[in-house]
């Protein structure tokens, strides 16, 4: 390298940081107003439980919607996947506000789903309509829409070097590579901050400080290798968990589209068993996205990180009413009701493997998701942006045993295998 | 995924753990023998001054040593990267106790070196002969070399997270590549058990607590923006400097080897290169490790973590005193005089930069490094290991910025670039 050649890369920089700034400033905003009106849908469903009645007829207009406006978006994550890839029709700028107002009316009337999916088919359709604008080549198109994944990530939860590290790594399974990581890191962390500058915080997780336990030559040695054992037992079942969310997805939509050759009718299908399987449950701990308690007592993500804070079955019903929801065309994504398989999954565990609460919640909230979107390394700085870094290698452990247990497929089916897990 | 492919996948964690077993324990009691001896060495010549003369002598004692034994074991971790890549001539076993034996060397006589090469290179050629010894074919073997190198740097380091990481980082410039992941890391944590089961320790660095600073919109904002571009600022220095630490090992070889026909004399000229550049100084801070103080008041590792603890120009005198020892023939690696490099140089910027001086010797400590052996990845777990978590965002930061400022060929020539930088 020659010595001028470092002026080139500052230029490089400096270029892709103007170039970002506006995709991340946008998203920002957006992921924001995203934030904000999905608390109120969720506090106002609350308030109007009756609301949950009407997931079927919801389940019909957002079907429509995309059936007259969605073009090729309902796509949605595996489109810009692909786009990444290679490029092929392109993403439409409709995808931002389409999956905005689909995602709110999904939680609005209690539909079991996440906020990822949003955020990341927001960043990437922004990043895509600048790409235009700007008239950028294939390849810096490609680094751009690994730039608005980036910001969408890292701006919905409040972890911009995640939000960074995920949009490398769920391009392909078994392998990152460097080449979008500081227009992507840019990207989050602006977008994180506009976030925060609209004044909209993030859920705070805690993970209570863990009991010294006494273990054979526990002076002497820096890690007590039987948690390292109860870490990987769990994280198999972490990665088991991940396979079966995985293949719930695929297998109720093929089920549901054989039983019912009349599409518009999917989503209410999905809509009266989610009604039914609340009435079984007799509560509606379930719904929507299990973050903000419905009552004091119930069963949400923050619960679960304490003893007695999720059923033995939590894990299982979440899994249950999350696949229905997706796989039946409700909108929203997979992460967060990942989490809570995860966190609540960590909770029982915890209890069968007389391990620290909170810490094997944190460790299901973190390797279910590192399973199901094959991305063990962005989850794993997930643990330590959102828990901190003094547990920094059980959570790799549990992020890259969840990995290996949760099979090629994940929920993203356009990821391309690189290097096989086995 | 058919579902008794889990099983199967067990079974391979299982063979992993067993197989990586041995190699781990013996990696990391080799290590913890290297630590000690290390650690007699450097404070034997602490209290014997006149060591120092004799290092042009200890030069020659090395030359012969690998000239006589060494087989292609000269090649040190060039060759573990080489093997791992496409095998070849194979790594010889006496490559362990040679390493070993010529870092203490090294360091008794006052060289400054490291001690990463020693750890990677016994690790290496441990696996290597219990890869043969199992008759493993030539992709289980690259495997099992990839967990030597994890085995021996997490045991140095006491990080075995990192260590996992840099082996799998280390083999390629611009990715990385799961394959090997899960029996690296069981190997870097069994040997780092190892080492602490024989009561060996490792430094351990704190970042002071940093003082609050009132900001543009500091209640609303997660980070510091002016923090953020201090950081990128001084993070292109650290790759600066790593790229002139990489060029200067090789310029300086080849300049001895033209200058000095016979090749036995390069070490003596390198050992009275040392010993002037000593005189001129007038002290001894630049020599060997540069981790415990000589007397109170030297500028050391730690000390560079405080106002005042290093001098303005102590990086670059570092950067001479070891360019000059490595390229001249003497043994130990070069990642702790990395360290050395970048803490001081951080100490010096934060100045300039008006920024908290510990931080920077922290972002300076791992970014150097990052820079110079090409795992910014590796580095921004070291810096959550060693300093703990609340930084991460911004080791990221300054490990992906040094490592694009820092060239394409660092100091491992192995290295092959997968993704360029720019």
């Amino acid at each position: 390298m020659k010595k001028f050649e470092h002026y080139s890369i500052i230029k490089q920089l400096l270029r892709w940081t103007i170039l970002v700034f506006p995709i991340a400033i946008l998203t920002g905003s957006a992921i924001a107003l995203f934030l904000w009106l999905l608390n109120q849908a969720i506090h106002y469903r609350f308030g109007h439980q009756w609301l949950l009645f009407l997931l079927p007829a919801a389940g019909i207009v957002i079907y429509f919607l995309y059936r007259l406006f969605g073009k090729n978006s309902e796509k949605g994550n595996n489109l810009i996947i692909d786009e990444i890839r290679e490029h092929g029709e392109g993403i439409p700028k409709r995808m931002a506000p389409l999956i905005l107002l689909t995602t709110i009316i999904t939680h609005l009337f209690g539909g079991s789903a996440g906020r990822e999916g949003t955020a990341v088919q927001i960043g990437g359709s922004i990043a895509a309509m600048f790409g235009r604008w700007f008239r950028l080549n294939e390849s810096d198109t490609r680094v751009m829409l690994t730039a608005g994944i980036a910001a969408g990530f890292g701006a919905v939860f409040g972890t911009p070097l995640t939000g960074a590290i995920f949009a490398l790594e769920v391009l392909a399974i078994g392998s990152i590579r460097y080449n979008a990581l500081f227009p992507a890191l840019m990207a989050s962390i602006i977008a994180d901050i506009t976030v925060a500058a609209w004044g909209i915080h993030h859920t705070a997780y805690h993970i209570d400080i863990i009991p010294h336990q006494i273990y054979f030559m526990s002076d002497l040695l820096p890690v007590d290798l039987l948690l390292i054992i109860k870490v990987i037992v769990a994280a198999i079942a972490f990665g088991l968990a991940s396979f079966i969310f995985s293949g719930m997805v695929h297998e109720i939509k093929v089920i549901l589209g054989k039983v019912i050759p009349i599409k518009w009718l999917i989503p209410v299908a999905g809509g009266m068993i989610i009604i039914g399987l609340t009435y079984i449950n007799g509560n509606q701990d379930y719904l929507s996205l299990g973050v903000d308690p419905q009552y004091p007592g119930a069963i949400t993500i923050p619960s679960a990180f304490h003893a007695g804070g999720a059923d033995t079955w939590s894990w299982l019903w979440k899994t249950i009413y999350t696949t229905t929801t997706l796989a039946s065309g409700f909108k929203g994504g997979e992460v967060t009701p990942l989490f809570y398989i995860g966190a609540t999954l960590g909770n029982t565990l915890s209890q069968l493997l007389n391990a620290p609460v909170s810490l094997f919640a944190a460790l299901g909230f973190i390797a279910v998701f590192a399973g199901a979107t094959n991305t063990p390394l962005a989850c794993t700085f997930m643990g330590i942006e959102l828990f901190g870094g003094e547990y920094a290698l059980l959570f790799a452990i549990a992020c890259f045993t969840a990995y290996l247990f949760s099979g090629h497929s994940g929920i993203y089916s356009a990821q391309t295998i690189i290097v096989p897990k086995f």
